[in-house]
Parts: structure tokens; sequence; C-alpha cells
């Protein structure tokens, strides 16, 4: 425990969405690195199942919870879920996220035969549409680029990748990259205001196209920092 | 030249808005690789001056003429100009671009005082408002995010950088992979379609925060690859 920047020291972490593969494999990384963590999930039983497994493989205390229920356990809130569904979920939810740091990672995208592309959001990004509807929280965006199967694997003792980190809040933004580096090599980067987190967002379909043609679980490090 | 790959060999490169700093800095880096350059300009005296310096610095064959001689001389074509005025350029050099890769590394984008942000593009991203004006040559996106600064500096003797190349034509992206791998130190790196451009183009604005934040020049890394 004593490895976590003074910041984290005392938080807890929610992650909604956290039966997802997304959030199951930042759940896990973060539960490792000594943080308390809540599952979330619109099922309080499969989120109990998902921490069990969780708490078991990490050694870390990790609990599950409905979503409302995890949003008001956590200090700082990840949000993980699919898009579709995500402004919903997080409108319902603006009164347990007042006043946290709400981290949002996710990315919409739309599938074909020709793979992944992005798609419009109307509020610009799914981390402003998360900002205009949580008006008394403070969103983040971050690990729109980490991938899962590489969190998820306990064999992976360092993910090789920088997290951009984009918010409007400097405290937060600062937060949530210690958040990041207590990932075995992460490194939280700040990207840029809430207003570039589009393109942040929509390079995972970039990448997906980098995995498809490589072979690989790709991730993006910024040179020259 | 015997450093070339074979596809590259006997190839012109022309560079449209070759006398500004991202034109400039590519066509000094493909003039010290040993490919012969052509700078355009709307200008062909201001050309004709930057191209004589290159030629001086890199001991390569450079020369200089306007846009429309340079297109015509190139057998690939690199669109290097400022967004603002980007369509209209492309538009108007349709015939001598026909049949060629066009390669496209505008950025659209605004700036205030927050800093860079990106701009909505009717047709998706430069790169597909140039592929929609030109019906019969392969637009490439390439060269998006890499440092004019860096390409710039004749002390800077690898340019620690990946360049995304995106297209929809295997052939004309694996071209453009080669012409990114003469640079020292950079690699091409396939990064999807045509239609995942702007993500790329946009991420220059994160770059430019991250510069701001960090005092770097900073580039970006694909891992796992």
């Amino acid at each position: 425990m004593s490895n976590l920047p003074p910041s984290l020291v005392d938080k807890t972490v929610a992650v909604l969405g956290g039966t997802g593969p997304q959030g199951r494999g930042l759940a896990r990384r973060f539960a490792a690195a000594g943080l308390p963590v809540v599952i979330g999930s619109r099922s309080a039983e499969r989120a109990a199942a998902t921490a069990e497994e969780l708490a078991a493989a990490t050694g870390g205390a990790v609990t599950g919870a409905d979503n409302a229920g995890a949003a008001t356990s956590g200090d700082i809130v990840v949000v993980a879920v699919p898009w579709d569904g995500h402004g919903e979920l997080v409108a319902g939810l603006a009164g347990e996220l007042a006043g946290k740091v709400v981290v949002d990672c996710v990315n919409p995208l739309g599938f074909d035969k020709q793979g992944a592309y992005a798609l419009v959001v109307e509020e610009g990004s799914a981390a402003q549409q998360a900002q205009a509807l949580l008006p008394d929280s403070t969103v983040v965006g971050a690990f729109h680029n980490v991938s899962a199967v590489k969190l998820e694997d306990p064999e992976v003792t360092s993910v090789d990748t920088d997290v951009l980190v984009l918010g409007d809040v400097r405290e937060a933004t600062d937060l949530v990259q210690d958040l990041c580096d207590t990932i075995p090599g992460v490194r939280g980067v700040y990207g840029g205001r809430l207003r570039n987190a589009h393109q942040v967002e929509a390079l995972t379909a970039n990448l997906i196209s980098v995995n498809r043609r490589y072979k690989a679980h790709a991730g993006v490090r910024v040179t020259d920092i």
C-alpha cells in the first residue's frame, strides 16, 4: 500500500461496467496496486462474482455492487460501460457522482466488415457527453487506448503503453495521471483539454486496424517526454 | 542511393507547400535519403530558393517549381499546405495528380487562447476531402504527427516517432510506409482505412497540448508491433 502516491491514499476506485473486459482489466490492476476497488454492474450479483474472482487473483480488496452503489462508494469513479447506453447510465447517476472525479474511458465506435470506425457524437466525445450530463462532477478522459487483453493477462507484468489523460481541471488530470501510474508499465500523460478527447477515443479504431494487420495488442507511447 | 527500397528507386517525390516548415522538413529528409525532390509552392521563386538551400544542406537533388509544376514532376506527391486553401489547391491539380499516389499530411486545426482543437471537416478529414476531389488519384494519409522542428533540425540524426499511414489501397500504403522508413528513426505503421484519418489528423492538437505542458516536440510510437 505504501507504494501509492499521496493523492491516492485512502481513495476507493469504483469501476462502472466493471464486469466487461476493459473495466475488469482496469479493476484488476488497481486492486493489484493496493487500491480498494468496487466493481459496478447492472447486476449486483455479477459484480459480486467478478469482485470475488479479482480479489482472489490479486489479493486486493475488491467488492461488488450495482452501478449506483458503486458510484456512491467510489471516490474516483471509472466509467467503462459500452457506448450504447453510456448517456443513459451517466445521466441516471448524476446525484451519486456529484463532487467526484469521473474517469470516462468509453470509445464510441461502430463496426462493419471493414473494421472499426469512429461514431459522430453530438457533444463531441463520450467524455464531453459525460461532462454535459454531470455538471457537478469533474470528468477526465483516460484509458481509451489500453488493451483489455493486456490488462487482464496476469502474465503481463508490464503494460507497455502511455495513457493520454484529458481534462479541464489540473487537479483532476494530475490525480488520474497518478492513477495511471499505479499500473506497471503505464505512464499517464496529460493530453489536452476535454474538447480534444474525441480523437483519442476514436484512435482506438486505428489501433484495432493495427491489431488486425500486425496480429498485436497495440498501445501508444508519446516520445520526447 | 542503394539504401532505397525497390519501391522507391527512380521515384521523384514532390512536396506541395514545400516552403512551409512541415513540407520543408519532409523534403530535407527525403533528399537526404537519396530521393529526387521537387519543392512546390505558390511562388516558383520561393520554391527555387528553398530547393537551393536544401540541396546545399543535404547534397541531394532538390529543385523547385510552382505547385502545378511540382505535381506534374512527382511520382509521389506530398500535400503539406495549410488547411486553409487545401481543398482549392487540391481540386485545381486534379489533372496533374491523376494516376499518382498523393500523400496528404494536412491537419485541420483551429487555435484559440486555450490552444489547438480539431476542426469539423465536411468530408470527415483532410485526406478524405483530397480523395473526394481527386477521383483518379490514390490518396494516403501520413506524416500528420511528425514534429517539423525535428525534421528540420540537422542535429537530429534520428526522428523518434512512428508515422501512422492511412489508406484504402494496400499497394499505396505499403509504398508510403517505405517512404516513411527512409527517414532515420521513423517507422511507417499501417493505421487503418482513410475513413479513420480524422482522428490521426486531429491528434496533432493533443500533441500540441503535450508540447506545451512538457516543453517537448512529442511524437507517437505504437507498441507491441
